[in-house]
Order: C-alpha cells, then structure tokens, then sequence
C-alpha cells in the first residue's frame, strides 16, 4: 500500500522489471549486448534491479550522470552525447576509473580528447542515419575513415554508434520497423565499405520494441522502456498496462458547472511535453484512477488539457464530475516519463518505499 | 566573471535587484502592499534580497515551498494555491510558526480547514475573473458571500484573489491594460456588492509590469519580474535587457552544411516551453553571446528549433557557421524562466557564486 498527500511519481516495480527482463532476453537470444540507457531513470536503487538480470554495461546522456553511476558500482559507461571538451579534466578522472565509452562526430572534438585523455577510452563515431539531430550522415565515408585514424592513435576504436530518434514521430508500427530496417541496412552498408572491424550500437525504444530479434547489429541501447509512457503507448512500442510510473495528483478543486477539475500537479512535475489527439486538441498524460495499491488503465474521456506551473486542468465527463471531492487522488501517466522522473527526482513504489535518483 | 563547463544557469544579480526595485517603488507609490511570488526563484538567498528592499509578505505556490521560507525567517506567507486538504497537518503546524494565508474556493475546502486547522489563518477567496483556471466565478456573489460566512466562523477573512492569467497569452500592451482595466473593476463590483471590508489582491507579472499605478487593488503578487524571460519580453512587460538569467550552454557538435549547432542545453535545462515566431515555427529561446561577465542582447537569426531530453538544436546564419567552434559557449534567455529555474535547481551570478534553492 502506498499512501499520498502530495504529488507523488508512483513506480510499479513489476512492471519495470517486467520491462526489463523482456528486453534482456530479446537481446540474449539475438546474441547482441544490451546497454540500457539509464536517463530514464538515474536512479542507482533501479540500476541495481538492472544488474539482477545480468546487465553489466549502461548508457548514459552526460558526464554528471556517468560520474553518479560509476560511483555506484557500474564500471562500462557509455555517454552517448556528442562530448563536451569542457569537461575533458572529469572524463580523464573517469577514464582511469571505468571502462570509459565516449561518442565523437568530428576530429576537432577528437584531437581534444586525445590531448586530454591520456587514459585510453573507447570510441564510437555517431552516425546520422536520417534523424538529423546529432552525427556524421552515413554517406561520408570519407570523412569516417579520417576520423578513425586519429581515434586509433591513441585510443580504441568501437565502432558505429545511432539513434533513430524519428522513430519517436510515428504512429504506425510498419512504418517504426521500416525505418528500423533502412537505418541497420545504411549502417551496415557503411561497415562494409569501410573494412575495419567493428560494432553497431543503436537504441531507440520504438524500434528496440518492436523488432522481433535484433538482425545485423551488436549492441542496443533503449532506456523508456523500464517505464514507458503514453508516448510510447500510442506509438505501440507497450500497451498502457505496461507503463510503470504515474504521478498521484490530489485535486483541490472541482467545476461541475464547466465538467472540470483541478489537481496539484503542473508543469514542474509532469514537464510540458504533450501530444495531441484525433481533433488536434493537445493533452499533457493520460488519467487513471488510484486504489492504494495500483492504478487502472486510462480513464475514458478524462484529458489533462492544460498544465501551468503547478497546477493541472482536467475536463472530467459530465456524469462523473459529480463524484469527485477535493482531496481525492487521481493518477496521471506521464506524456514523457524521461522528463518527469527528472522532474520529480525520487519515485514511491506501489509498496510505500522510496527510491531515489542522482538529483535526491 | 564566471567560468561555465556544463550547462549552467548564469544570474545577473544587478538586474534581478534592478527588477525588483521597480515593483517594489511601484507598489509604495501606489499605496499597496507587494506580496511577490517567490515561485520563479525559491531561493533563500535571493529571498534576502527581496528583504534587503523591505519587502515582508511573500507568496508561494505549494505547501513544500511555504515550509522552505518558513524555515529561513519569512513569517507571513501566503499559498496562492488552492488548499490541498491531504496536508492539513502541515497547514497546522505551518499556522502555529507563521501568519499563514490560505486561498479557498469551495464551503468543502473550507469545511476541511475548519476542521483540522486549530490557530487561525488568514483567508482570501481565489475568484476567476476571465482566466478560467481557477476560483469562483466573480458573478457568483451569494455563493461567494456563503463561504465567507463559513469563513469567519474560526478563522479571519481577508479577501479576494484573483490572477489574470489570460495576460500571458497576449501580445498588445493595451489588451493587456485593458484586461486588467476590466478585471480589477469586476473585483471592486463584487467587492460592492459583498459590502464587506476586505483586500483585493491581484499579481500577474503583465499587467504589474504595464501598468503605471495600482489603483483599486491593496495587494500585488508578481513574481517572474524578478528573473523576466521571453515571453514576458515578447509580451514586452520587459525590455530583453532586464531578462536576469541565461543558461549557459556548451557547443558539442557543429554542421556547416546545415548551419545547426548542437549544445549541452535540452528539456532537463531549458524546459519544453516554447512560443512561435511570425512564421507560426516554435523556438525553444534566445541566444545570446557570452563573453565571461555578461551576456549580448539576442543575436539575430539564430534560433533553438529544437530541444530533446539533453540535446539543444540550434540553427545559425549562414556567416556565423564558420566561426563555432565545439567548446564554445552560448547563452540560452529562456521562454519561462520559473520552469528553468525549477530545473536547474541553482544559479551562478556574474561573478562565479552559487546561489542555491530548495530543491539544492
């Protein structure tokens, strides 16, 4: 039983652990490694439910995340953000404590590395396969093979290192595992015309979802999955009753006249990531009801229509606003559960107990 | 000067007091009392600063925060929130260390406050004058007399609440003073037709910001002026010179071809707030320039186009491309500055201090 007077990010560990495990065997029985991203949930007591399952190596997005996590136990790291040369004195202090991953695009951030990390690390070029966010684009070749060489000087060469991130903007499954299929397809292409061993790493959690068994790369990298979210949901990567967080919000005040509710839960806790529905209409997570000991699946018609920094608007259907009271409990399944858990900094599980993040 | 290796949130403490003294001058020409909000900073440090200017009430948005500045020597404060029942043992403890103001909006809410706060609080009915978020609608004058019969039974009545939220979503300086105009005259009427004596109390930072005098208000409650950001520059309740904080963002990856840069800077910094320029495409903030001891007004033509959980995507004029460089720094002047200040979790002013928050 857990109990809320406060906002409050609820985390059903089955759930998560579920989560997991489902995620490691695939990996296990596709022969690639998993390296989990751990800015879903940064928290070392959930690291740790990681590790039961044989997990050895993580991901992480930045160098104060790593630091928290190699000083936790964990000993392969990956940051897979472009590295930040300002921080060179922290990831030479990193290197000689952890097997040490750092991702590079160009041989300006290179030649840094290798004047301030005499400790060798292990590096993955990121390729841009069509998200053009971050990367080198997988047609250069050219420029690849330069940048390998001035890796190799002084430090391992690992391989190629992706994220299909549009996969995030669609909402057909074919469509997820079509962009799956090009993105391995170019990176494989590029191995070959480069000639040199080495591995691919890829992990968004659409794709990583929804694969059947992971075909022609070495390593995937997926974090949401151990919480998914209503994102993932519409998307398809998990059904709602996978998702394992959800945020308590008390109600403190009610409108029957305009069928709407208020609750203490805004913008400083969900984030302002939404999405929107089949008329366009934005919403910021998805209600649920609370019994204390779970939590149901989305409640029909219920929409968390604004969020402002503290507060959040909920219309309510017309025959049910008459029930609610002030000071009953609602859940709301996060848009974005990366951005909450950060938000919120600690989880409570479905049992009372506190598990806390790098940020508590 | 200040020295940034990682995404920091910079404070130009001369602006922030320069800030404050206006409202704070405004006010006492105008005869009413400034209450300011502290959510945009829930920072001690920067509470002495309100002090130092003579300012004694403050405002918070959650009970959490009113324990904080409980905690570090504010003694009249008031939750401009409606009264989440679940903490009324907090409530109670809070009213026996300070004079404790509480905003009710419901006989039901009330109901709970009478039964479980012993020591008399001070408190304001959160009246809705056009927003629609929260409060009683101002017309509803015998549901509104009612309550403050339920009030007075144990506790002491002491006005009206109302905030114009609808400002924000303006970008003329005369809708703006005109729904002030309208607002604060709908709250005098009620305040007519109730024909009891009691304090009308207001505190948007738009019509604050714009208005030259606060006639027919006792009390004022803005908050964001302190920091300001764009939407309240765009808005232009501020110049972009008085907007006090900036996040300080690391170049970690540059694409000549595409004129974009990648920086240390996302939704975990930044927040998701956005708002749309004249061609209906949303931008994350402003860039300005750094150079160790200030930042430059916002530089023309580059714009955050998009922000993911660490990664800010920056698009920049075809001159300037050449010029970047991975480890130089940037500044980002945020679009909420309260929602970047609450992740950020501290501030660094110009000469290298940390100034600390609640949540740090």
């Amino acid at each position: 039983m857990y109990k809320v007077t406060k906002p409050t990010l609820l985390l059903d560990k089955k759930k998560a652990i579920q989560n997991i495990k489902r995620m490691v065997e695939k990996a296990r029985d596709s022969g690639v490694n998993y390296r989990p991203h751990f800015k879903t949930h940064f928290s070392k007591e959930i690291g740790e439910w990681y590790r039961e399952e044989g997990v050895k190596s993580i991901t992480v997005s930045s160098i104060d995340m790593a630091v928290y996590f190699a000083g936790h136990g964990w000993n392969d790291i990956t940051i897979a953000f472009p590295v930040n040369i300002l921080q060179i004195d922290v990831l030479q202090h990193l290197a000689r404590q952890v097997k040490l991953g750092l991702v590079v695009e160009s041989s300006d951030a290179m030649g840094h590395i290798n004047q301030g990390i005499s400790d060798p690390v292990d590096v993955y070029i990121k390729i841009d396969t069509g998200y053009h966010r971050a990367g080198i684009w997988h047609e250069n070749a050219v420029e690849i093979k330069e940048l390998i060489t001035t890796i190799a000087k002084h430090h391992q060469f690992m391989g190629l290192l992706a994220h299909f991130g549009h996969t995030y903007q669609q909402t057909e499954i074919n469509k997820i595992l079509s962009i799956y299929k090009t993105e391995v397809s170019a990176l494989n292409q590029l191995r070959d015309q480069l000639g040199t061993d080495m591995m691919i790493s890829i992990g968004d959690t659409p794709s990583c979802s929804l694969v059947e068994s992971f075909e022609d790369v070495d390593e995937i990298r997926p974090g949401n999955l151990i919480f998914y979210d209503v994102m993932q949901a519409e998307i398809e990567s998990c059904h709602y009753g996978d998702i394992a967080v959800c945020l308590a919000v008390p109600v403190v005040a009610v409108y029957p006249e305009r069928s709407e509710i208020i609750v203490h839960g805004g913008a400083v806790h969900l984030s302002k990531d939404y999405l929107k529905d089949d008329k366009s209409q934005a919403y910021f997570g998805k209600v649920v009801s609370l019994n204390g000991k779970t939590w149901s699946e989305p409640l029909d018609d219920f929409v968390v229509v604004s969020l402002s920094q503290e507060h959040g608007k909920i219309t309510v259907p017309k025959g049910q606003i008459e029930k609610i009271k002030v000071g009953d409990l609602f859940g709301i399944l996060p848009v974005h559960s990366c951005l909450t858990a950060n938000l919120m900094k600690e989880y409570m599980t479905l049992r009372g107990e506190r598990v806390s993040t790098l940020h508590q």
